[in-house]
Parts: C-alpha cells; structure tokens; sequence
C-alpha cells in the first residue's frame, strides 16, 4: 500500500540491527518531515562514514587517517596493550579512566562455525606488535561468554612464550546493580573474584 | 574520540526519533560492517523517498503520484470518507478491513499553541470535497487525545450544515488487553461506550 519510494526506505531501515517493521515506519514518515537539504545531509553522512572510515594499520581500531588516534598519541603507555572484540568496547574502557596504554582490536572472537580462526582475527600481526614493541602486559577484555572465553584463553596459551604479563579484566557484580537481580552465572564468577577486604 | 565522519553519522542518526546515543552508535558500527554498495543503496532510498513522496492533491495521503493508490482505486466507496490526523493511520486502518471508503489526511490537529489552525489543516479543501462529492458520512478518527477531541467536535461543528452523517470512531478497551492494565480514561470512555448485550 507504500508507494515503491517509501517501500525502499522501509526495507533500507529494516536491515539495521533492532529496527523492525514498525520503527522503520516510524522512522520513514519522519524523513519525509524533515527538511530536503537534511535528509540529503543524512545521505551523504552514511556514504562518506562508510567510504572514510577503515582499519588503523597498527592496532586495528576504526580512523579515517592510517593509523588511530590512540596509536598517534605519544602521551599514551606503549607498554601495555588491552585486546578487545569490537572497536565499540574501546570508547567504554577509555570512559573508565583506568586504562592509558594502547588497544588491538580483534574484531570478533574465535568462531570456527562462522570461519573466524586466529588469522581472521589478525592474531599473528598483535604477536608480532607484543615481540616488536617491548610490551609488558596484555590485558584480555574479550567479552564474558563462551566465544571471548575460548578467545581469552587461546590468546593466552599463544603469548605465554613471550613471558609477558597476562590478565583478563575481572568479572563480578556491576556497580550499582542489584545482588537479588544477579544471574547464577554472574553470581558464580562474583564468588570466585572475591578478595581479602581487611 | 569517534573520527569526524562517524561523529556526522552519529549526529543524522539522532535526528531520528527514538533513537538516542547509545542506538546511534550500534547504527554507525553496522553501517560500517556493510558492503559499500548497500550503505549506498540506503542512502538513495532516503533521499528519493523524501523528494518523490509529495500529498495526494485529494486527500493529502502520501503519494508519488498526482493523487494516491485509495483515491485513484474505482473500487472504493465514494460517499464515505474518514478523517485522519497523520498519513500513518491510514494502514492501521486499512488492515482492520472494516473501511471501503476515502480518506482525508489533516497531518495534525489544531493546535493554537504550535500555530495550526482549520487553514494549516486543510478544512476548507476537505469542506470543499464533501460538498462536490455527495458525501453521506464522515468518519472522524483523530486520535483520543485532548488535541484529536478538539479537533473532533471543531470538524463535527463545522461540517454539521452539510447535514451528512457525522461519527468517531469509538473508544474503550483495546482487544486482547488486560483489563487490570487500562488507564482510567480508557476505562472511563469504555464504560461510557458500553452497549445492550441482549
């Protein structure tokens, strides 16, 4: 009952993760709402983030230059590297504070359903960065479920050799959240990571 | 932290409503992980979408045509017509299957404050229409809200000399709800709009 224009831009909206047939309704009468020169602004925004934006040859993470700007500033700690998923974890970590060395990301975890083995995941080139930059520590902050554990572990194992220091960020309680609304699995590794208080 | 042609990304995609920082920044992420072709492809969609959709110069449905599929379809009923607030409504209508008939798209309802009067509305278009059609009934569908009421008994009194049949649509508890979960206004037109069972 769309015309053919409004049908495209309903089904455009749908590939987006989270967006179903109702919001992408919602979202297609609000487009026609707004100002041409806007949604003209709008186009052009997801065509040059696409076509702009790649992989920084160092560490991975998302730039539109060749390498990121964690990687080019000299103010950070090149001694301490923090490995991670998504670029998307990178903004929650640095949020933290807590965290002033550099990242690499894996952009996935092991897989070996989906095809993603340690050549997917650039592991051979993160060696190589850990050998050739005198890196003392690797933090592992793969994500808390089966894929990032198997991940955290093989990322282990595999730098061993290099004697470094290896961690994995600690899991538990999150702060603020409710002890009665924790899941057993939470709860579990909560237990396990409890430490001396006094 | 985000380079500048996600930051623009994250920008278009908050204009949108309903989706605040942190949905943006799933969005742009995704749009990343597609094919160059298809971030394209959407981003023709939205801007042919809003430059072919203009209103039906009958009824002010959306249309990429002179006037709309309803309006140009010999099928439906030419004497009835229901008002509508938004172009939106006119599917959820539709798919009730209870409605033959036209339909006329106020796109709002009258609202001093924000400076829409009878004229911002169309009233006199839509006056001009029920008297050259022969109209015999206006349904009036605006929503149940203190603007869609006055906009209601505004469009009932000033159609009134024409003398057709004036109704609205009626009120009361949704199907499938729970009465426990209606709000007192529901509960209130529910209960005013109750009828004999025997």
């Amino acid at each position: 009952m769309l015309s053919p224009a409004l049908n495209r831009l309903v089904e455009a909206f749908r590939r987006l993760p989270g967006i179903g047939p109702k919001t992408a309704l919602r979202l297609v009468y609000y487009v026609l709402s707004m100002e041409e020169a806007e949604v003209e602004g709008m186009a052009r925004a997801l065509v040059e983030a696409r076509r702009r934006v790649k992989q920084c040859t160092s560490c991975r993470n998302l730039t539109e230059e060749e390498t990121c700007s964690i990687c080019r500033d000299p103010r950070r700690d090149t001694s301490i590297v923090c490995v991670v998923q998504e670029p998307r974890d990178i903004p929650v970590i640095e949020k933290s504070g807590e965290f002033r060395g550099h990242y690499f990301v894996l952009h996935g975890a092991l897989s070996p359903v989906e095809g993603r083995g340690p050549a997917e995941l650039k592991i051979p080139l993160l060696l190589q960065w850990l050998e050739k930059e005198q890196i003392k520590e690797m933090i592992i902050a793969t994500n808390p479920n089966v894929e990032g554990d198997a991940t955290a572990y093989y990322l282990a194992e595999t730098v061993r050799p290099l004697g470094l220091r290896i961690t994995r960020i600690g899991f538990g309680l999150p702060v603020g959240g409710d002890l009665e609304y924790a899941d057993e699995l939470t709860m579990k590794r909560a237990l396990e990571a409890r430490r001396e208080m006094l």
